[in-house]
């Protein structure tokens, strides 16, 4: 299970050869069957995960429906929210749509690696600077984007979510209706 | 013009006042007048900006049309991208939209800021933080809400833009047309 860590870690230049080994005993990764419910709605959540392999779903339930609003794969792998950082109480839900290997990280042993490992804390922070600058170019792509824009920027930025994933939570991720994806798929067929 | 960046420094507990005195003398702070363009679409930006008073809007030239995609004031003042951090062409504009008052950063000051002021890089990389979190929240709740709940919910959370900035602008940011918006205005206000 720790060979996906390694190959993860030694993909930041930071570390030696000797680094990523020692930090990588040191690393909780756990691994999850399909159908793994690892949150649920009301829950606050006492760990963070970072996905190295497989894919989690985060959804939310309004008025008996479930509404997807992320999909987390090795493309974009860090899992983490204000509930778990402020130890509140969780909007929604996350489950695994496949077997799932997981960095698990919680502020325990969060801390403890930071102090032995300094550099850890600079790779954390620019992860997570990154992951704003992505998260908030993909919001101001989907709030000026047309529903058949959405879904020919999801095939160019995430084809892999199409094969991976049923198609009407894709439409939910999208804002649109299952019927409306629908819709969208054949003309843009039709269209090629 | 350094009264308000030292009162925004105050605001972490990390900091002495010795510290806020010495740091604050030490950020520079720019002041721009309502109506000028901070970056223009095509142009690397070489600084970065946090919103000390005032209120920046972000937006793109869609088929002619201006789409406005973000706020910025003083509850959410971080303003940077993945543009500036890897120094590629903005895929936008900033432009001020009333008299303002910023942080401004650039690569070059932050790294002096930061070797002689290490506490700034942990109130960074937890402001950094934060900023992920709500923008993740933000986005879910963008995904999973009707066009008339999105506006309530800025109705909600920001109530102050609704007199700072044109409706029109509001109506994009939102996702809808500026008819939509009215028609949703008028509904809401007959349901109350």
């Amino acid at each position: 299970m720790k060979e996906e860590l390694i190959q993860f870690l030694s993909g930041f230049p930071e570390l030696s050869v000797e680094e990523v080994n020692v930090i990588a005993e040191n690393i909780p990764v756990v691994s999850h069957p399909k159908g793994t419910v690892l949150l649920e709605e009301g829950q606050v959540p006492n760990e963070c995960y970072f996905v190295l392999k497989g894919l989690i779903r985060e959804y939310r339930m309004l008025d008996g429906e479930e509404k997807t609003v992320e999909f987390y794969t090795e493309t974009n792998g860090a899992i983490s929210s204000s509930d778990y950082v402020n130890q509140t109480a969780s909007n929604g839900y996350l489950m695994c749509m496949e077997d799932s290997l997981l960095i698990c990280g919680n502020p325990r042993v969060d801390a403890v690696n930071y102090k032995n490992f300094p550099v850890l804390k600079a790779i954390t922070s620019k992860m997570l600077e990154t992951d704003l600058n992505e998260t908030k170019e993909k919001f101001s792509k989907f709030i000026t984007s047309s529903p058949k824009d959405r879904y020919l920027n999801l095939l160019k930025t995430r084809p892999d979510l199409l094969n991976r994933v049923p198609l009407h939570q894709i439409a939910s991720y999208l804002g649109m209706t299952a019927e409306s994806l629908s819709r969208i798929r054949k003309r843009v067929l039709f269209e090629e």
